[in-house]
């Protein structure tokens, strides 16, 4: 059995993470480890892991998160890097933060500042060259959550060079994306019955992640303009990813067919259908259809996936399996929860 | 008093007419007709509107809707266009239905398909040239909800020259913008806790509404690719729309400013807020903020209304108050309903 | 015109009461304070209030609420009767808070603890007499929002000796009754699509309060089992409130219609019709419908209320109208937005 | 591998069994069949059923469910015993519907009307007895949803004899327990937002069943008064439960810890902790809080369930494991899917 660590079990991402972690077969679960919250029991924040309700959280100390196989960390950027530069070399560390995501060091300093960590293997296995990089990796730097998304609706047709790269994303979260630290806007009764924008006009950290993953797929540089949106749910992510193009709706959806013909995850939806987050919930799953406005002459794609599972704890799941060579899709799974 | 009748009182339009008509101090409310609902009482349909509960529904006939100094249809598209033709020059007839919206013959026939039923004066005030067409008006054509959110936040920097007339935009609304008629993929069940795409590609049949709002204010044809959304809430929409820009962010605002300065429903937010539906509900009003991408050249406009009151019956009545040659706001509420 | 001020304007309570009163015709607001939130404009807090956006918060002194005619309270318990004690006998003070609603001492040291504020007219005109001494008072105790709803359930049935002083209710709230203040069980992320109980077992301070209604009414200590819970929507209370009865649905039914029959706010609905509480949405107004369980030999009553309005703010202002001899039904809505 | 058939795939339960199903090491899926939606594929009803979304639905009839060896019916009443009827003996039969539940002909006769079809061993395995009747049984009645909750909730306390024979349950419910067949009621638009009551005065037709299994745990006719309530969420029921008691909270804790101490999926929750719905989500889980009024002389306990999960198909699979001879928990989710 392979001996997992996870620092920061008490948020959203941690949680997600127990939540798979305790569905899979080649896994045993070590020490938990929190912030503020280290001394309580892990069924005080998690009440849904009933099996580890009484884990008593530890420190996120490196002293506590050696001697374990691999170790998640489910952090604020800043405090994964600290960490990890104090596990051991023989230890796979994958980080859910965004440490370790950019490889550019001026684009760190841009949008994050302070000291460029470094870069790691890239988590999202269906980007062309990804997956390789992850087997054996003992560094895994996961995605985020919009970039999973938006970078699965458009790298197939940047590659196949059917859209031009410039493109437009408007994608809409559900709010555990935000996190568990409770803000006056993120209260239940803000939430529900209304929708936000957040982030707008290019300023939202995920952006130049976005780019670097859909610059790499183009061979060119691509712009992004790229708009998040709050809407009411818990979990979910939707994107409206387009661009200009050439190409004929069936062009691009053949495209889309041989990007994702072999991937477990990825789904081209039957043509007429549209993806919906909830066929996602709790799935590493992402739902992919795509549409030519032959009018205005850009490509529509839209993705769907869950925040929580592909978009964060089921990616680093699945880059964890490669890290470790087990078969891909160990643990992960494929179904949403609905309705 | 003016005395008014709504044809198709038993929908979600057709409701919200009427709530806001019941805080109208210069009206008298006659006349409520339905289709297959005729013989019940509207508390039925409408439990909400407590002093109308025992009000009987009549048919959606010609002989029942005359004699009302105001008409107001709440009707499938065709079905207007039939209806009001039997109505007599003098009634003020106002149509919430798509029948008199289109300009083009042409468009008509490509979107909706059959006979078109010609072009009035369209209601929405706030576009140029617009208010004056309405005073006085015995017909009028009520703007779609997609269509009032997406001209708000769109023709202002089109009219000024401040964006290419090539325009993105992904719009995010509530259920009820879908009517009350049960389909399966509108139970709660299915809608809550997910977001959808659907009439993705160019094919909603608000794009040609939007096209020709945009392209009036622009003074040259703009291409729209427009992308709907539902998601998990009652009503509002919110709306992201973006085109190439060589203007500032400092520009636009200047822009936007001028434009709706004199304008008593639509708000330009504060620097640094953005809007949220919310802060719209039940409300005549449009929050609108503007911010410029430098990076990618785009500037984005995001729009909240409540789709049900500005973006049908409220502007509905602030269009009857301009034909009426009452004051604009009367009986229209400028505060939202939240949390 | 009357003078207002409003001491808590940031808070749910608060806003509620400023949309309310943007719409009577017959005030003026005046000052507005807060407490952490003194310096800031209310738009920052309530973006729905649009026309007073740019009104900035003071602080909550005796100083600044001097002045006015009408001082509404709008703060946590304790602090109400600290400031309430410093405000001028000619000034119609209204709180909102819990400090002057139990007229036992002992009952006050049981449920809050600390020193008894004394006992104001009690702010729920429906009761027997209650309306009477409401009429030019100046000190005025708005019930809670839960004993709102359950004493216009079941004092009827009480005071016609039509039910067993031993009363069983449980009510679901939406989660605006939390408040505003951040805390991680209320975000959206964990609401949303969850049902949770708390307060259980008799603990929750509304059950005092309840019972002194209920006791006046029946004219005999009435014992309460109340359980509260949370559900995800913003707005609205439903109460499920049963006691045993050897009376039939018919018998039950005359009684309610009588005690409701001249009430403007209080519907006793249509035979087979339940209340919704989407029905009451931003409305002052309360739903009520009942069954005897001949089986079961129990009577039960269903109530809903918005909880903000008829619950808190609107029941507030019912009461201002008595308190300064207007029409008590002056500037409260009476329908309710939906859907 | 066990080879199952599922007829009523296309609905709510039919596709939470397959959803489960999925996951269950040890059968394989064969025929999924349906009324109206047969001849289409699966995908079109459950896109959340990725694996199986090109298999085709078949017409219920004995012939196309015969040759497997589980057929699970998930049909409206009266359908499933016609069907049952026509499945051979040696097949497991397991019922989600409503036909073999009641084991009184009169009682059968006064709640659905018509000949009674029988009555099978009882679907809650956790119920005294229950168990040993499931054991290699080809024939099981799987409970009704708010009767699950319910009994859970209540039949310990009874059993024990600390609770007197009357008992008042008001239950709340997301909206999938109300079906998939489109009705104006269960429109997202109606539902979000809004709290609703129905079969209220003893009506619903849950009572017969909850009573009869509180009886036979007591031993002794209990009286049910039984109030159920819809919420906006697509899944959980939080069921609220009362009766007279003399115990003390320590005396019911104790009964409740014996009750369920060797129970997998029954969880009585730490001190001060009570039940969400959220923690259950997708889960065979039921979470189990109690305490005593001491003024109110009420036992007060509260249960959470997954309507569709350990409330129907979850229920269902955990029965035909133990008619199978197979470890009662096999591939039923301990976790829930939370945020």
């Amino acid at each position: 059995m392979v001996r997992i660590a996870v620092a920061g079990a008490s948020g959203y991402a941690g949680g997600e993470i127990l939540r798979l972690l305790l569905a899979h077969p080649e896994v045993e679960i070590g020490a938990l480890t929190a912030g503020g919250s280290a001394g309580t029991p892990l069924g005080t924040h998690q009440p849904h892991l009933l099996p580890l309700a009484d884990r008593v959280l530890e420190d996120s100390t490196p002293e506590i998160l050696a001697g374990h196989d691999v170790v998640f960390l489910a952090l604020p950027h800043g405090r994964s890097a600290e960490l990890a530069a104090q596990l051991g070399d023989d230890t796979v560390v994958i980080d859910c933060g965004a440490d370790h995501r950019l490889s550019d060091p001026a684009a760190w300093d841009r949008w994050y500042g302070g000291e460029h960590a470094g870069h790691w293997p890239y988590g999202l296995p269906e980007l062309p060259g990804a997956r390789d990089a992850l087997r054996g990796a003992k560094r895994v730097a996961v995605p985020g959550c919009y970039p999973t998304a938006v970078s699965l609706a458009l790298f197939p047709a940047l590659a196949a060079g059917l859209a031009e790269p410039e493109v437009v994303v408007t994608a809409v979260s559900g709010t555990s994306g935000a996190g568990k630290s409770p803000k006056p806007y993120l209260l239940g009764a803000e939430v529900m019955g209304s929708l936000s924008a957040y982030g707008v006009g290019g300023v939202h950290r995920h952006t130049p992640e976005i780019a670097q993953n859909l610059s790499a797929a183009a061979g060119t540089p691509v712009s992004v303009s790229f708009t998040p949106m709050l809407a009411p749910l818990p979990r979910g992510i939707l994107a409206s990813c387009s661009a200009h193009t050439d190409a004929s709706t069936a062009e691009v959806t053949e495209a889309y067919a041989k990007a994702y013909a072999d991937e477990p995850f990825v789904h081209l939806l039957p043509e007429g259908t549209w993806p919906t987050t909830a066929a996602t919930l709790g799935a590493n799953t992402a739902l992919v259809q795509v549409a030519v406005d032959a009018d205005a002459k850009r490509l529509v794609v839209v993705a769907a996936i869950d925040n929580l599972t592909k978009g964060t704890a089921g990616g680093a799941i699945q880059c964890m399996n490669l890290a470790l060579g087990l078969p891909e899709t160990t643990g992960l799974p494929m179904t949403g929860v609905a309705p």
